[in-house]
């Protein structure tokens, strides 16, 4: 059985969402990230990933694979049917590998940044209007489309998804960009990826409490 | 023909580097990319690519390929013979994404930050941290290792030289660490990879005379 490594409402959440759409089962082991402990156990968690960041996903074999573009692909191929990623080949797969890592090195990252590492007023303004350009790419893309690939959900938009539930950390509001508040709409509309939100929102209150 | 555009030096080298490998020949287009001007013509580069950002490979049917990760797999593919990512569906395909997308969020984007973005000394310092923190996972890797994925050259040693080589930019010495100055002797003793250097390299001297 899989096994995924989370912290929830990170972006371990787009894994979850991949393997509850894909129908797969998995066990899943709670991080406490700050504290880098596996909570189940209170084991060190940069034995699980000297990245001491989440997702890790483990392989049937017990191989570790980390990188959301990497896992979220892994997912997605063990249950062609669900149309989760483009087929390796076809040409909308390296559209989807454009955007996965659009979202990572553009979206993600950028919102971590005022929303973890700056403690100054001026170079968080500056990162918020990098965050706000950088979105705005996707907001123009999906003006006129369903989903970022193809006439189908992929694994992109779960990974977008999650970057804009959290982008408010940033100081950046979605409602700024009609096409995105209708597209998540549309995404958290379906039932696997509602399911897999409320279950790690719920998580996180109890953590929190 | 394929076209591809660069700014000498930028991350657009590994697609240089890695079109080179393959023995693809190319067209390359000059860009300014702090004027964001194709230079050739002075038009405007933000309408070749929204992002504003190279690489940019233009295909052989017209359409646009963005981000370091999907360009370099896309060239690859053309020419499976070489080698330069594992087969689609080999399991060492995702190391390959594994590597590619830890390099661009955590290596290249990390070291954007203190090089371009920071202007306080104490922000650099925490960035020079995390970035010294990152590329020690890469080197731990290339203890024992030649290539980062499997026994041959591929895309993701393109990508990691390239930010090896940037890296000083971001105040971190890659001296600190024997097996990544062996790993970038090796790699930049591949007579293509130096040719790609050498031809960045000079196109820059150029243009900063």
């Amino acid at each position: 059985m899989l096994q995924l490594y989370f912290w929830p409402m990170a972006c371990s959440l787009a894994s979850r969402i991949t393997l509850m759409e894909a129908g797969i089962e998995a066990r899943y082991h709670l991080v406490h990230l700050w504290k880098k402990k596996v909570i189940e156990d209170d084991t060190d968690f940069w034995a699980v990933s000297p990245k001491g960041a989440v997702p890790v996903l483990v392989l049937e074999n017990g191989e570790r694979l980390t990188e959301n573009a990497a896992v979220l692909q892994y997912i997605a191929d063990l249950r062609p049917e669900f149309g989760l990623a483009p087929p390796p080949g076809d040409p909308d797969r390296y559209r989807l590998q454009e955007w996965l890592s659009f979202v990572g090195t553009e979206i993600h990252k950028a919102f971590l940044f005022p929303t973890f590492w700056y403690k100054d007023q001026a170079a968080n303004a500056i990162a918020r209007e990098r965050i706000g350009k950088n979105v705005s790419v996707a907001a123009e893309h999906l003006d006129d489309r369903q989903y970022l690939v193809g006439e189908r959900f992929t694994v992109a938009d779960a990974y977008l998804a999650w970057s804009l539930l959290l982008l408010g950390r940033g100081g950046v509001d979605v409602a700024s960009w009609p096409s995105l508040v209708s597209y998540l709409d549309r995404i958290q509309g379906r039932p696997r990826v509602k399911a897999a939100i409320e279950a790690e929102r719920q998580i996180y209150k109890t953590l929190m409490a």
